[in-house]
């Protein structure tokens, strides 16, 4: 993997993302070796056209020499796996360019999660030597945000349809954007969308860093403004840089506490508290916080 | 509450919402007096057109005498509060009919979680007497699909934008639908949507409970197929009669497990803890595994 290997790379994801046997340490030994590659996540409602603009994002960093990864985080259900597949199809142009990785991570299964299962992909894609890791996310929901933010910089795409980007912003987006794109920038509503998020970000406290969160309007598919998109990332890396390193210490904190509560959870319910729940629950009168305060107080002996 | 007072409704929602005290003895008193009210959770990515659905499906259970209340599930960032409000002006021309109850939680502080709130806001309605009620959410992130999960029939919404809809899929909406409602049914994409839906469906294992999921064409704007949806919907009602006593004792299980775990979430990280992770962290050659190994080995001395 720190030769950069691409079937080491590949199979060391794998091998992280199904929880195989060794997984802990190959993580850790990986994380070891981290620190170099600039990780942007992006994330934004499904049909905000991430994917185009993330192959745009691709092509610049290219044109400019720097190797580039993504990962694209698709919480697949096993139901849909076959039927509706095929979306992927797209970074086959790429196909012959050793300096572009893509990786689709399936993830619903991986211990300890999703954001843990996509940082430590990326953590893979660092050591291997990529200059830029993108991890792209489906939807918006509160794991989809976690995957996006555990990153250096925050991307977050929306489309001026005005209620797609009031109710993106209402799901959190807002508190982890460093970017902001309104993509599709030739649709009626765009500057309307733009001006209606700056002041939002106006209204808001200053950051304690100091960024102050710009708005960018470009058109994917029209390949127009994302030369002023790929200012703003740089203009976000360079004011990031002294950041970064309490940035990444956070991000360690948050994962570990993830991973420690992920173990406390697989082992809360023995056999023992599972039959007390049962028991709660077969009660004539069980009520939700009754049942919950009753099994609370039984577990200082959880047999 | 029980005599399907208003205000009293609102302000027994506000004290679970926020988690105000004897919120908890209150939601277990409202609980034992539901059983009533047929649940319905509305779920689908944003701009998918389930508002407008939502108010069509009001519509013809009012026509039909039964009174309905809607709880749109709205995590709302307090960023986002005043700016960029104003989507839910809709339920205004419903405002003089007592039959209709409307009610947007922003649930995000709530204790227990999102799913836990929307479900005890449910639990208000139902013993207040509503016949019917829909809990709608914004968007198809893990914790949406909880809340429309715990519900008696589950409507997915999607529309034919192919993307969108095979990105929904993927986000684990196939396993908690009960129904499929395919909006925007003029797009000339829908059909072929259908039929890809109807397929997956048909590959699938057959469910415990014999229900076979229907896939159901609609315009909720130009009111169309709004009656074969109706339709669907009565008949997974009739069909769930038999379901509905486990599919509610099997919620409740799911309730109380949740409320014991964010519980034990909350009482885990002591200051104790907390001091082990800090030093846990500062050791040079920190990595998430290793870190979190020892923070679960020495766990026994909480101090």
């Amino acid at each position: 993997v720190l030769a950069g290997d691409r079937r080491a790379v590949a199979q060391a994801i794998t091998v992280i993302e199904n929880g195989l046997p060794g997984y802990e340490e190959l993580s850790d030994e990986v994380y070891r070796a981290t620190g170099r590659a600039w990780r942007i996540g992006v994330t934004g409602p499904p049909g905000a056209g991430k994917s185009t603009l993330v192959d745009r994002l691709v092509a610049r960093f290219r044109e400019a020499g720097r190797t580039t990864a993504i990962v694209a985080v698709d919480p697949s259900s096993p139901f849909t796996g076959g039927a509706l597949l095929g979306d992927r199809v797209r970074m086959d142009d790429r196909a012959g360019d050793h300096g572009v990785f893509f990786r689709s991570l399936a993830t619903r299964g991986a211990p300890g999660g999703l954001a843990v299962a996509a940082e430590a992909t990326a953590d893979v894609l660092d050591a291997a030597g990529f200059d830029v890791v993108l991890t792209e996310t489906v939807g918006v929901g509160q794991s989809e945000i976690e995957v996006a933010s555990a990153t250096d910089t925050v991307l977050v795409v929306l489309v001026p349809e005005s209620g797609d980007s009031v109710q993106a912003m209402k799901t959190g987006l807002a508190e982890v954007a460093d970017v902001f794109c309104v993509n599709k920038a030739d649709h009626p509503e765009a500057s309307l969308v733009v001006r209606a998020l700056r002041q939002a970000i106006e209204l808001r406290a200053a950051r304690d860093d100091g960024w102050s969160v710009p708005v960018v309007q470009a058109s994917a598919t029209m390949n127009e403004g994302i030369g002023n998109l790929m200012d703003s990332l740089y203009l976000h890396a360079g004011c990031a840089e002294t950041q970064r390193a309490s940035r990444r210490r956070e991000r360690l904190r948050v994962r570990v506490m993830r991973l420690v509560e992920s173990a406390e959870r697989e082992e809360y319910w023995t056999s023992g508290r599972q039959r007390a729940l049962e028991s709660a629950l077969a009660a004539g009168d069980a009520a939700p916080y009754g049942a919950a305060a009753a099994l609370l107080a039984a577990r200082s002996d959880p047999a």
